[in-house]
């Protein structure tokens, strides 16, 4: 592991569960974009969340309160 | 992989679904623009995205709020 | 394929369709300006499109609204 | 270990735990995304983390309230 | 072609079309500064486009709306 | 000791003991998670302390005012 | 031509014509300051310039509006 | 001593004692944190103080106001 | 001549003639201060000027408008 | 002496006595932390100065008015 | 002459004479502070200046304007 | 004499005679922190000053007004 792996950013989005069973997807940067990785939240829990080398994008099924830089949103059905 | 393959940026778009079946196309970033991805979101579903080394345009087709730096808006038939 | 090559910009625009059979064109940054890509947005459809290594001006025809970070507009006859 | 490693960014995120047994989770940044550490609070306690070369994501369990640069929540059911 | 072509800048300038037969010319950048380029819009065609390596000036025949980072004009006799 | 150790960060918190007996926990940066030091403070004291290469994370145990960047929060039971 | 060439700045100025003949001189950056070029603009042509390596200076002569970052102002007798 | 010793940041904190007596400590940076130095002022007295290699954290006893970029307080029993 | 002679930055100041014959002379940068250039302006006509590797100085002679960075004044005898 | 000596900040603190013999002392910057100058104000006269190399702290003794980044106060007793 | 000699900043200030005969002196930057150039400007002249490689301070005796980023004065006794 | 050296700051103060015989004197940034300069000032008379290499704190004696980045004062007895 090389020196340079220490520079990534802290941009990060804060995901708030609003119900049992709300499923966060990473799914990977490489060429194939697929899951790696998915983190299930109960109603209330909170997930801080940054992209990495790994996670180029972020799937949220649920309903959820999203937080990010370019804007807040509630996911899932209402 | 080489360790500069670290310094990705922070910038990402957020998008929404407001209906069943919203698709997320990525395109790639080479001598060729074509799709190399797409992704299904479900009504409530959000995809938080980055642009990476292999998508430099995304394509939303159905239903969605997109919530972007330059500017926030719904896409789909209304 | 080099490092570098990921240290791209985040800078992106963000079209929306208005109209079935809005094309967006790119256009290459070479010593010869043409066409390399041309992708058709149906209405309500969304493209976020970066300038790339290979895109250095974004061409749109038919009705569409067009969000940059010097201003937005809507393209088209009205 | 070497110099750069000192280059962290001074981002962090704070955490007050609003009940007895609230639990922080630091999932790892590799490959595999797993908990590998969970630090617990009882009522009153603050803890103030950054991300780090071994951490990507924080998750909260309890009832907090919870100080980011994207926005401030209250975790737990209510 | 090498890697440091790639730090090109996201600054750019937004054209719209007033009417048929805008023509957008391209000036170049060396120690000769000619034409390289013209590139003609109808009425409300968008041109989105970055001075590049072979850009250093843009002139504008013909009416139409152009927004830059250092105003908003209008082109063309009136 | 390389010149490079000298790149610190100036980013701080402070922290202002409410009452007497505050703890201060500094928890290590490493692959483990753990504490490496505490801090007493008295009623009053004030406590301004930088995150390090050693530190990565401050718990706060007992009523303190504590001043970040993320905000302003006041610990202990109320 | 080597790589480092393409790190010219995007800073431009706006210049539209108010009337016919409007002309627009570029100023060498050398040891001596001669004209290299001039443009003439038509009433209602707009002219977007950077400097660069060749241009250190732009004179206006005719009635023109003028945008740049440090004012606007409006050349020719009036 | 090497050349880049010489690049220190300048932030700073500022504490003025209110009353005689007031101590401050400053804390090593090291695996280890412990007191390295202690400075007294006397009421009135005021010192403007970096962190810098050896001191990562500064603790204040007694009546003092303290200035730094996360907020101002006022040490001590009241 | 080498490529970072291309790192000039796009500062500038614009002066506009408001009579015939206002003079601006280029100072030399290097040891010596002295005139190196001269333009003459007649009235209504605007420069737009960057310092340069030769110029660290601009003098106005006459009566004219002048914009900086700094504030904007009138230049002459009035 | 080597170059890069001189890539040091311009932030620099104001202190100005109110009354004779203020007195200013320099804090060496290295592992001891003590008086390595000190510089004697008589009223109404005016110190400016820089964090250096050598001084990481500054105290000040007497009746002075101190400007800083972080806030502007009075030292002395009243 | 180096390449890295381009690299100046382009911070100036203007100066503009209130009555005939002021003078404006360039101090060196060296060891020894002395005068290495003087200018005399007429009523309504302005000078815009930069500090160089070989200016450190600008003295101004006789009435004149003058703007800074520190602030705006008139010099000149009245 | 090297390239690096041109990296100097445009930081600076101004300072303003108030009276006759202000002396604004510069004192050395090196381990020994002397008087290397000092610089008489007539009524009206304006000193733009940076600092330098050599200069790491400026004293005012006399009544001036002084204009920096940290606020403005009076210098001198009233």
């Amino acid at each position: 592991m090389k020196d340079q792996e220490l520079q990534f950013d802290n941009g990060y989005v804060m995901i708030q569960a609003l119900e049992n069973g709300v499923t966060i997807f990473g799914l990977t940067r490489g060429v194939d974009t697929k899951f790696h990785h998915s983190e299930k939240l109960d109603q209330g829990e909170v997930l801080i969340a940054q992209f990495t080398k790994h996670t180029s994008a972020i799937k949220v099924r649920g309903k959820a309160k999203i937080f990010t830089s370019v804007g807040v949103t509630t996911s899932g059905n209402f």
